[in-house]
């Protein structure tokens, strides 16, 4: 079986990290055992919290890819947001919640949807295929929607948004209010830079 | 409640007609209930079979839209097949099997799966939404797939369309085979072109 590559967006965020695993656990779950995750550069602080959380790895650092290589693309759909030589890869899918920037020669699936986070969206793909939602699943989702839509205060956020977090807080038996406030003060830590920044 | 105009794309084929009707009755049953199909040209002599096996009236002829009208598009995302004037309309969402080329300057619903009918596709929305399919909804969507594939014969041909043929040929008392021989055949029906042509 050939490998899939799943990557979010370059300079990634906690919902480009945590969709890379939590579809890739999902392609797993529906049989596609040569999926891995990879991220397009540097984790930031908030999250780094959430793996120290989960006491995971973050996913691999991904520099190119090889020509018609199997890809998914999570949280961005937009080549020049994504790997060098996307136009020569083979895109099997994309779940997004951004605008539509892509074109391709060939029909693949596609699922976005106008959301405020790609967790989301695959809270819902989790649900339609009957693939059980792990503790650890359902804190990277949560942690993501906390991202994306600063508590579910941001103009962005949906109803979608607030019932799975109400979903996912259950299974991930999370304080929403305290994680959460934790998770965006690390994502805010300056403790990295020098007086002089 | 702003009206949406859904329709398939130009030189409308059945699978344009019937997803226009099959989506239109989606969302009314999601509860947008100011939601009309149309088509973008004639209808062809199959899809004139297909409507007068049910006794429906096919869509509204649509010319053109006003500006930031919302529009949902099924069997196509090419603005060179659709409206004119759609880059100016609002998409709400697309559903289609076709390769992508469209851009957006904002979010929108996506369902793209690579599949031989648009119709294999809204099969699913509905169950994913619990929707019923009427044996009128079964019918319109499995023409489409017999007509799109060919009797499930042509090369795009997928496991998917031929689950969902087997589901919609029960619920609307077809025998595909059958049925199908008489529909393809209508839409090579000659008899109203002049000795001549
Ligand atoms: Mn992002
Ligand atoms: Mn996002
Ligand atoms: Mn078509
Ligand atoms: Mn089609």
């Amino acid at each position: 079986m050939v490998k899939t590559y799943v990557f979010g967006h370059k300079s990634p965020d906690s919902d480009s990290i945590t969709s890379s695993l939590v579809m890739t656990n999902l392609e797993k779950e529906l049989g596609n055992t040569e999926v891995q995750a990879y991220r397009l550069g540097n984790i930031n602080k908030e999250t780094e919290f959430i793996l120290n959380y989960l006491d995971i790895d973050a996913p691999e650092l991904l520099e190119n890819i090889e020509d018609d290589a199997n890809v998914i693309l999570v949280d961005h759909n937009s080549p020049s947001e994504s790997v060098e030589n996307l136009e020569n890869a083979n895109i099997l899918k994309v779940v997004d919640h951004h605008k539509l920037a892509l074109k391709t020669s060939y029909p693949l699936f596609l699922r976005f949807e106008p959301v405020g986070c790609t967790e989301t969206i695959l809270c819902k793909l989790y649900e339609e295929n009957n693939v059980e939602i792990t503790k650890e699943m359902a804190t990277l989702m949560l942690s993501a929607i906390i991202s994306d839509t600063l508590l579910l205060k941001s103009p962005t956020t949906t109803e979608d948004d607030k019932k799975a977090v109400t979903k996912l807080s259950k299974i991930a038996e999370i304080d929403v209010e305290e994680y959460g406030l934790k998770m965006l003060k690390a994502g805010t830590d300056l403790s990295s830079f020098s007086i002089e920044e």
